[in-house]
């Protein structure tokens, strides 16, 4: 890549923009990750050892690159993705390897392209291109720096500028892995490694073995869980233990944005049901709908930032799920509706100054018919950054475009990386900073915005506002 | 303002388009305005007297403004928002200002503000930039002007170059400041300012006080609302005092846009369980989807251009409604779908040439899929500006990239600006020309257009077109 | 049109772009057409008869341009569309051009002034700029043309540099244009002239004379349709039958994406109950859905690409229909859903590599949200070039906007022109290219994709793919 490449990348084309974006954007560069919301396993942080080969590092676990290979044939097996049936698959890294790049050009115009191109050039100092032909030259150059301490986790979390990185458990999790990073002084409350309470797995009674996880969660929590009463202490105990793992937030991954509020012989009807293994779907939603009001409930007493990650149809591809299991690029969006689906939430503590829901969606569809409505109207809600198949420099420039008339910028959440590619996180950050500058630029350049509050604007973007949202390093 | 950036506020950044564009503004911006539908209070042009001071006139009704600040938890009560409940507000405009200044920056990209900002600058004339700091200077220079006589509402109607002005009354209204207006050779048919017959509080079971108002609509038309056929005379005889009064259209705000063709038997039935208390929420919905192809019939009787605005989900944030009523920024969007609910009034009237319906969003959605095909395909329809949540640069953007090529310009019906705020009337107008101006710009040079036709056209838009489609100074 | 403007077309307007543009617009532009889906009569290219007068080709045909026309008011039957009901209609092409050209302005922004522009001065040589007055002008220019032998349908096939062309035919035609074609040299396997398999007339049980068809398929292939058995062996046979005529793929119009796997004999149940007239619209639903499931596993076994066009609500226009019958501009879309709709059909063929499926849409909104993550994700999906009410230039750079990101350019399935209007498949073509251009030229430009890389991508888009996908030139 081009130093000029370096330095324009994403921005607009136009001189009078790019100019103007570039000034912005060299504000917004070196500011410390914040990263409220992930996926990185944490015994990464937590053991520090040496990543595993280029292939298993960026290939195998990249499921928006296996998927693409998937679509034009060829099969995940063929890529290392491990098999939960038995089957064999590919074991050797390097023949991985050669697969993908002899199939680079599928990611043309992508974010993967974007992110594992800057990945190989800017984390791992690669100076060859990615060609079919230079597959080995660049692996064994990649091979070779994981092989240096300086690309330990730990020595690239330094290096990355990373302030804060959250990470993602199920209220089943031990909390083991932070607990070791908290007593190497890395995690903890206002540390710099924490976790995220994600209770999908006992709250949503369609999951692989809910009840079973119900069960679990009442001997980690020491609460009795066959009752509803007893449930929700364990939940709530749960939640004290997340936070006293540095936790601020929690995180709700539903089908549907329904909220639902019932009272509690209701509610505990519904879970009885569940546990004698009786509930319908329409039980199953209705609970998680529930579920959702008393997780607003219960984040209003202890602090934690409620996010809420609806609307995808999980393991669409079902020969897929079949063959390798759950996230592993077989997942689908599908239209979610929020304006209905929240009221009775909002009805009960929509204008709560205590509770703060971040909402993210995978239908841009709703951006300015729904979502910047409602983060323009209730003060607990903010928009969380474009997720997943729109984290992405168009659909963060649609992002802007859409929800900033009505929401203006102080209701949204900041970038959130979203990922378990740890070695990606500065790309994407860089790559949301350089679609706002060029967004601001525009506002700027059409006399929409003076510099001046463009300028104080992307800083709050790319730092102030996702640490204050998420409450990262403050009391709850 | 500098101003250059007077100049091309708005215009696009590359220098090819932006000199285009200031060409196609140029031939847009000093054209008479045509206001065709608004919420502007008759009285305050029936009375002419000076308006109250900034913040009451510029902060407290506007609800574009009380609501992003509520979004950020300042209570519409800290802003002088009135009850409905008893409960104290704030009272001081200083406070109000103050408490708004020391938010500016939540307006960034907002169509808010940049309504606001040349509304103090070009309409009063204020040269000090708005900060938190100068709260006090913005405001003083702004009440010194009010206190003028030039700033009385006529006189800033003449400096508007404001042709014509509809305000909306419902059929319940007297019509008396619209007496007022033609006796002062203002108002009445053909006159500067006239009516919009708007019947939605007598159509709409679900409406606060339906059956008084329909017992209130008998005894101002003179006849008896008992029955649905008195009703329907009683709706024709207040339409008749509307066009006398001026009026060449009416409005209709609904939930859905459906439609439907009852006979006279099932209207009755439905009128009746009205009247009663009986009426189930379906319907209230199939009689305000028989009332819309009623008021189409009614509409070629007459000449009423009929306007539709549907889509909004009224009173949203509950608490909100409770304590300030209705119409305070606590309505959010849903989405809406056109092309199966207008079938019926479209099987009745859509090729009949006496009809003219404007259709109005919320739900850009539906533009390229719905909309514009409806309005490219049938006589009687024509698209409305973008509305409400879209009436701001990046939706009027949007609307003519999506609509112009199956719809074209000339089944589009012109600005609209739809707003109570009557100061900032021209500002909308002017960010709606500027908009087209660097839309056919990039059409121009995108050699798509020859530039003597895109200067045809943005007359077009800016005048001819609203004054055609909505007779504006033409029998009906 | 000026030199620049043939040049420069469409192209961004910013230098910097405009001149990648130009380069990579440069190697596609000349680059043979495969038209691997359209409506152009066989009997055009069979026949090689000289075009009828202006009017007669350009205009009555078109239902883009009578749709406009109706919308202003300007009835069909006045352009000459014919009737269904024995009314009269005009008959003087030449008072028909003048009506066309009256109303010009109408078709400002539209895709269709481009087509047609651009139709008359660089298939025509017109070089008169059409306005109302220069309607004869234009019409006695183009009158000329039409005259001479380089203007009959083969010369302007071979002028128009067309590799393939496909026509689309239902299974009750005997191909025997086709036949003339392949005897001619002109058609057959690998011929420059193929048909297209498009069963809706024997599947969709709403269709006029479903009954009837059916009962004439089974003649035509020589089986007993009196049974579901012999209904599937009917259809066998004649998918054979065009794919001995050249075919390399099926199409299916059907009003919604739904798919179902019915067993054989809950099929026959259905099959039977339409036979007797007793179908409900849900059993037609249900029936089109299983067939469809059907194709794709005939797909599997004999090769043809398979093509589904969903969303329309056709005749939406019922006096339209009623006086001029299908296909004349009466037609709008509706929102359509693919996740679950096409869920049953995914997961019985979805990751087999000998089963390939092209989606279109009328719907763009399902373009970020649903069609590429689903083409991104399946190895028998394709997204098909935006179609009707989006091939346009908005359109087409909106398609690439949103779908890149997720489903990469190669599982789009190239251009498709789809038009029954055999003069303007050039310009089409172009205006596609020069889109793509345009939008690969923002990538390069924003140093999101290396020059050489675009290059290759260009020509991929404009004739490798298209090429490939539908199997153009190779054996089944």
């Amino acid at each position: 890549m081009s130093p000029t490449a370096r330095t324009d990348l994403l921005l607009p084309a136009d001189p009078t923009q790019r100019g103007i974006a570039r000034e912005l954007y060299a504000l917004a560069k070196d500011q410390p990750l914040i990263s409220p919301h992930g996926h990185v396993d944490p015994a990464i942080l937590a053991d520090d050892v040496p990543f595993p080969d280029p292939a298993r590092l960026l290939i195998v676990p990249d499921h928006y690159v296996t998927r693409m290979l998937l679509s034009q044939g060829i099969p995940p097996a063929s890529l290392g993705v491990p098999s939960v049936d038995g089957s064999a698959v590919e074991t050797d890294g390097r023949t991985i390897w050669r697969r993908f790049a002899a199939n680079w050009h599928l990611f043309r115009g992508t974010p993967s392209r974007l992110w594992l191109e800057r990945t190989f050039a800017e984390v791992f100092g690669v100076r060859t291109s990615l060609r079919p032909e230079t597959a080995d030259a660049v692996y064994d150059e990649i091979a070779a720096r994981l092989a240096e301490p300086g690309f330990r986790p730990r020595a690239l979390f330094e290096r990355f500028h990373i302030e804060v990185l959250a990470t993602t458990e199920s209220p089943l999790d031990d909390l083991g892995r932070h607990a070791k990073l908290a007593a190497d002084g890395w995690g903890g409350p206002g540390g710099r490694v924490i976790t995220t309470f994600r209770p999908d797995n006992v709250v949503d009674m369609e999951f692989d073995n809910w009840a079973a996880n119900v069960a679990r969660l009442g001997e980690v929590a020491g609460e009795d869980t066959g009752t509803y009463r007893g449930y929700l202490a364990a939940l709530r105990q749960r939640r004290a233990a997340f936070i006293a793992a540095g936790a601020t937030s929690s995180d709700h991954g539903h089908p549907t944005a329904l909220t639902l509020r019932l009272d509690e012989a209701e509610a505990a009807a519904l879970y009885e049901r569940g546990l004698r293994g009786a509930a319908t779907p329409a039980d199953a939603e209705a609970f998680r709908a529930h579920m959702l009001v008393e997780f607003a409930r219960m984040s209003i007493e202890d602090g934690l930032v409620m996010q809420l990650h609806p609307g995808a149809v999980r393991n669409h591809n079902r020969p897929l799920h079949a063959r390798h299991g759950r996230d592993v690029g077989g997942d689908i969006p599908a239209a979610t509706e929020y304006v209905h689906a929240l009221a009775p939430l909002l009805d009960a503590y929509g204008n709560d100054p205590r509770l703060r829901v971040v909402l993210y969606t995978l239908d841009e569809y709703t951006f300015t018919r729904e979502l910047a409505p409602l983060a323009g109207g209730y003060p607990a809600l903010y928009l969380g950054a474009p997720w997943w198949f729109l984290d992405s420099p168009e659909g963060l420039r649609r992002f802007r475009e859409a929800v900033t008339e009505t929401a203006g910028f102080y209701n949204t959440a900041g970038f959130v990386d979203d990922t378990r590619a740890f070695c990606s996180i500065p790309v994407r950050h860089d790559v949301a900073r350089r679609v706002d500058a060029g967004f601001l630029a525009r506002l700027v350049a059409e006399h929409r915005l003076p510099l001046d509050e463009a300028a104080e604007t992307i800083v709050d973007l790319a730092y102030r506002l996702p640490k204050r949202i998420f409450k990262i390093g403050e009391p709850l």
